[in-house]
């Protein structure tokens, strides 16, 4: 099942700063209960963007949505010290969302990583910045996997983000992402691959159709989860109907389903 | 590139139909050019709805159409002496479509192709029926590429189509078809893969939805080409999209080219 880390818990996102900034949290409860309805299996929670106030801010979003969220949360910072205290408040195996390979992070993240019962999202992304090649990407990914696993964290674990990079700046990036997804597929089979899809687009016009043109290529390169709004009905209506095509969808009976409830449209 | 089959000019469509027995060429004129400008890169000619009248409209659709068409036609009947007629009237080597390993029209089709410049779509038809398994479509592509090269048809002029059928019917239609594809593109990499995408959906809601994510995975496995209607922007925005994230379209100047001229939309 194509796993969905819904997104929209950012307080980079004025509504959310606005609500969480005011403690309303009627509308944080009602937008996590959106998400869960529209089909989110984690609900990322990212408190980074009220410089200072990201301790309190986290802490006061996980009270208010733990209560209402019947699925597991998406952990989100840049921050060790804010994920090792958000892990202590949740009642559910978290994702983490993320290590990566820059060594100031990856050096924090390890020792609070140790032994951890959770999911983690691993950015191939090094101090040399965003990779060059496929092989460059499965080279990261290979070693965020093998360090995770000596640390405890079993590989069906592990979702690698590979790091969509922006078609409009290489016309081989798309190409690119693909093969090292397939080749860390082939290496890892039990590893998950996640992400971010909108960069692919980022700079062309109506990108819309680039994004979900995009993740049905991901999807058949092996992508089985991506963090995005679940409540975008075109993205969504993709990826339903990409899970069906790639015959993970008995006898249509979640297609048709969401076409009754009307989140599938043409 | 993706190669485009334009379908309209076909009398089974109800217009072409009136258009064809009131002898009106300015209408099929008319819909020959949209093609072009849309994007066709092959105009289909099927004369094959009125019974008993297939050779004469057949000549007559030639005589109108050639004078203001660009592209070569694939010319279209399952009778082969109407493909031989049609083959002695036009003036750029043609697309034959198309012979199958239904033995009738096999026997048929050899001597009339045999040492012919064309290109042939091949479809994993036989006597049995459809093809039941991957392997199946495997073993028939098989079967016409080796049969063609023999007569003298190089591989790279031959369209292997593996027959698209409804999920609708068993949820594993759609990756049976993809492996096919991969397979036949494997044995063979010059051939070309091509054929009608709509039956995927057959049966279910919201087809247009289905038929574009699915040609997006027909063109990740290998498919380079496709019989369609050129007028229908929801389909064509998508195959231009997926050829840009392919890698096919430098600086993405055609998908901009498209978005500029109104063709590509969300």
């Amino acid at each position: 099942m194509f796993e969905i880390i819904g997104e929209r818990i950012n307080t980079s996102r004025k509504l959310v700063q606005a609500a969480v900034s005011h403690r309303d949290s009627d509308y944080i409860i009602d937008d996590v209960k959106k998400q869960q309805a529209a089909g989110a299996t984690f609900i990322d929670v990212n408190a980074g963007a009220r410089i200072g106030h990201e301790e309190e801010d986290m802490r006061w979003l996980l009270d208010t949505i733990q209560p209402v969220c019947e699925i597991p949360l998406a952990l989100d910072s840049p921050d060790p010290a804010i994920l090792e205290m958000a892990f202590a408040m949740v009642e559910k195996p978290p994702m983490i969302n993320s290590i990566s390979l820059e060594k100031e992070r990856f050096d924090a993240m390890m020792p609070f990583l140790n032994a951890k019962d959770c999911k983690v999202i691993a950015l191939c992304m090094d101090d040399a910045g965003m990779p060059e090649s496929a092989g460059d990407i499965l080279a990261r990914a290979k070693t965020l996997v093998e360090e995770l696993n000596k640390i405890g964290i079993p590989t069906a674990n592990i979702y690698v983000d590979p790091l969509v990079q922006p078609i409009s700046t290489d016309s081989n990036k798309g190409v690119m992402v693909l093969d090292a997804v397939r080749a860390i597929k082939a290496e890892f089979p039990e590893v998950h691959i996640t992400g971010g899809l909108s960069n692919i687009s980022y700079g062309l016009p109506e990108r819309h159709i680039i994004n979900r043109t995009f993740v049905t290529l991901m999807m058949d390169a092996g992508m089985d989860s991506a963090i995005i709004d679940p409540l975008d009905n075109k993205i969504m209506s993709t990826i339903r109907t990409a899970d069906m095509l790639l015959g993970h969808d008995q006898f249509c009976m979640k297609y048709l389903k969401c076409v009754r409830s009307g989140t599938i449209k043409s």
